[in-house]
């Protein structure tokens, strides 16, 4: 795994650990790569609970209950949808904290309202839920990458912020 | 991701797409390796509809249907969990085959019954479910790249020989 993401996965683990706090993800274009990242540390299982990759849109209503009319009316890459998958994660799994990734990794699947790099990232908390939009360069790999860096970042800051 | 798992992901991807077949898959130990390195490639989502990384054991009976008794007789690292990972990810993400890998990742939680890098593999289709048990050598790293290697070998010749 790539070593910046794993340098962010042991701080996450170390917060995490010393706080009490438990984490669920919800990936889309990431794909799995946040949860790989985060299994890569030793005794990781000691506060992640699991993630669901959901890249078909029926698996997002499926297992992180996103609402059928969320996907049709704002797609799948969206600020409301983004937002579900976080709150899915965390109820599905029972998490103090989840993050939910859905963007564009293209290099196809970009149009001119939603170019290849648009990204929405969620976070549910025990404080609620909110939604940052970024807008990434570079090819599928980096976008995937620093995808997962934001997600991880958030994840961090707010294992630091959360509510003991 | 390394080129190896990839190489065999861009392979799955031709024959899945070639054949119409679709794909879930349900993790463990290999923590979201499997689906970070199918989705590392572009146009994995005409195949891919997801997956379940189920670390804690609640995550497997809520999100895979593993039956709690199962865990309770035979622990999460034993060929029935795997099995029944394997059905529970094919029937929830609705795919044509699912992978399902569990197993002990290290360099904690072995024993002498079920020592570090034991792993069972299950595959599930139209033609039934089987499982695999492998004893793997090396380090954490080494373990679960050589479990999600495994999975994503026996993805390949299940697509192969998958009724169209």
């Amino acid at each position: 795994m790539p070593g910046a993401l794993v340098e962010l996965a042991e701080r996450l683990q170390g917060i995490c650990l010393g706080r009490g706090l438990t984490v669920s993800l919800a990936e889309s274009c990431t794909g799995g790569l946040v949860a790989a990242s985060i299994t890569d540390v030793a005794g990781s299982s000691g506060y992640f609970l699991g993630g669901v990759v959901a890249y078909a849109n029926d698996a997002k209503e499926a297992l992180l209950d996103v609402p059928a009319a969320a996907l049709a009316a704002h797609g799948a890459v969206s600020a409301q949808v983004a937002r579900a998958m976080a709150q899915g994660a965390q109820r599905r799994f029972g998490s103090s904290l989840a993050v939910a990734v859905t963007g564009i990794a293209g290099p196809d699947g970009g149009s001119a309202e939603k170019p290849v790099g648009l990204l929405y990232v969620g976070l549910s908390s025990a404080s609620g839920v909110d939604v940052r939009r970024l807008q990434l360069g570079g090819d599928r790999q980096a976008i995937r990458h620093g995808a997962a860096l934001a997600a991880l970042e958030w994840l961090v800051d707010a294992a630091e912020d959360a509510r003991p």
